[in-house]
């Protein structure tokens, strides 16, 4: 019976609730303002992003469809070309992601907006878009912080808090969620007009 | 320039920080034992959810194959017949989602083991699990606590803090990752192996 | 070496060329123009099937957002609540498929119209739709036609031609390709168009 | 009413049929032997290809599954990491789709086996494939045959019969599911096991 990890568990759930808030007090008012300005005047909204961080673009998709916004999911099934005056947001912990990399430059060329979501602005993704959410994971840095000594205490010396980039995803998904709130507050979107275009036939 | 509602965003964000804390204290030892003993025994494990839902659960099962277990996402092309001695884990914020509690009632009948992660325990599919994760999300209620206050004063009377289940969802993708890290001190996997299995060629 | 093979797979082949033709043959004329009125004239076009059926589904409806209709596939992430005027169109080549048929009634019942791609009329689905398209694939029938007798021929007694359902899906994509053809000329929209439509960054 | 264009529609499945026919006549039995030699020699089977060439190539990694081969999608959540004795099946008419490319040749660094599914032999991914499946799909091309004059006939001078590589995808899946049936011959599987395999709970 595992019920003495349940602790851990708990634990782990608190150090992810720490990490999101510390996040919150890292983003610049600016980068923020950017990020929704783009989203409201963008005709069409294409999202992506590799893996995990994939399902994360996905779950904002949803719900920029929901706020009644024309947005699509770069690589499922009825995804149109994009023109001049869409947007795409990408979602990459690294900004280096080969494949999504490749993506953003051919959206670049055809004339799209880009907006990415990472923890490193300088990087081959940063450094063309046209807005960056840094997204502090601290990811791949060792700090002398406490938060960081609570992570090692807690899993031994040798194994990782939050493995391949989960921290990242975790606090992507919660940004972007806060995004959709204040776009509701922006365009007085109520949650009934949300509950009206929700899928009723899944 | 929609700067002023940065601050919306940041709150937002600690929001939800809060309510991922609140619910990590929420968790019952029990039943966080019993998750964790039901995947290690399971011969292979099925993760499914409609919507957003749907999403966290295939980042959980993408987690589960990093570590080495073998995980499947209902509906996907080759997630082959479920059998005996395989576990389900459902995710679905009311227990009550349709589709999911049919496919549900279905694995039951096979003979496969089934784990809820769930706000509502007394709900269709809470009563017929084996094992059910309650995430406190305190969805569709009213409360007068302090969290729900600034909630309330955040977005105006009428508009929702996190409309249509954000909280369910993230808070059960936490704590997922959360099982994860648990599953990888019990196993002592450590991040080397799961880089091993990390899709290498998306 | 497995050459010895090849000639299998040319008569494999040969066997499902005649199947889609002798299909072809027995369209009824009037089925088939009430299948590209119903597509005409719906305001949206939702598209689902279960396993290799909804493969087939997403083919067609990629190729309608070429010819720049409004089409959704069923369970993606982008797909909206379906509304009065619009038309789904489901593939089932029993018309039995459970998950597919109570989508089906909850469709109607939002007041949308049902096209049944089919081999099967009369059955669940069949039932209640609009319009059924038969697709003839003899699925479960042991017929005395001299088709059959090469079937049986080429796998000795005891061994399937088509396994579960090949027939139907391969004939049901063709038979959608041409109704794509047909619409084409009605709208007199070229193949140029078509190419503006194509995804650009995938 | 487009009662009138029901003949269209006959039609063009029939020039499928002959197109699929003369598709068999031109492979060579070597390299369908090779092909399936590959297939039978991997330690695991993954699967891809772009757009509705995906879609093809899907379907083929179901019906692998059903057969109990181990067989994956690239891009589908529970994908893991390529290995040396892994093979992958590349769906791709021009043979030069960019991101499939790039995929293919990572595949092949890691000393994967790649087999290719094309109407382009002389193509960037045909050149590094170990084993080349060509289906002729006359794609781009203008000949004076028979079937190109029934072709533009039947469409007016400027419309296409088969828009952006409907005759290559559908070629592509009745080619790949009659190397399914020969490799059921050769492993002696039948029918009923297949069904055992079959998702039960979609």
């Amino acid at each position: 019976m595992n019920e003495c990890y349940a602790g851990n568990v708990q634990d782990m759930m608190k150090l992810m609730a720490t990490t999101i808030s510390s996040t919150a007090d890292s983003l610049s008012n600016e980068g923020v303002g950017e990020f929704i300005d783009e989203l409201l005047n963008a005709k069409r909204i294409y999202v992506m992003g590799a893996g995990r961080s994939g399902l994360v673009a996905k779950a904002f998709a949803m719900r920029l469809m929901h706020l009644g916004m024309h947005s699509y999911v770069v690589g499922e099934t009825i995804t149109p070309a994009m023109k001049e005056g869409d947007t795409i947001v990408a979602y990459s912990g690294s900004g280096e992601t080969k494949s999504i990399a490749e993506l953003c430059e051919t959206a670049k060329s055809i004339g799209g907006r880009l907006c990415l979501v990472t923890s490193k602005k300088d990087s081959r993704i940063g450094r063309i878009a046209d807005c960056v959410a840094v997204i502090e994971s601290h990811r791949d840095e060792v700090k002398d912080e406490s938060a960081e000594y609570e992570v090692r205490q807690m899993r031994g010396e040798h194994r990782s808090f939050a493995p391949l980039g989960t921290i990242f995803e975790t606090t992507a998904m919660v940004f972007s969620d806060a995004i959709v709130s204040s776009i509701m507050e922006i365009t007085q979107c109520e949650e009934k007009d949300l509950k009206g275009r929700h899928a009723n036939i899944e």
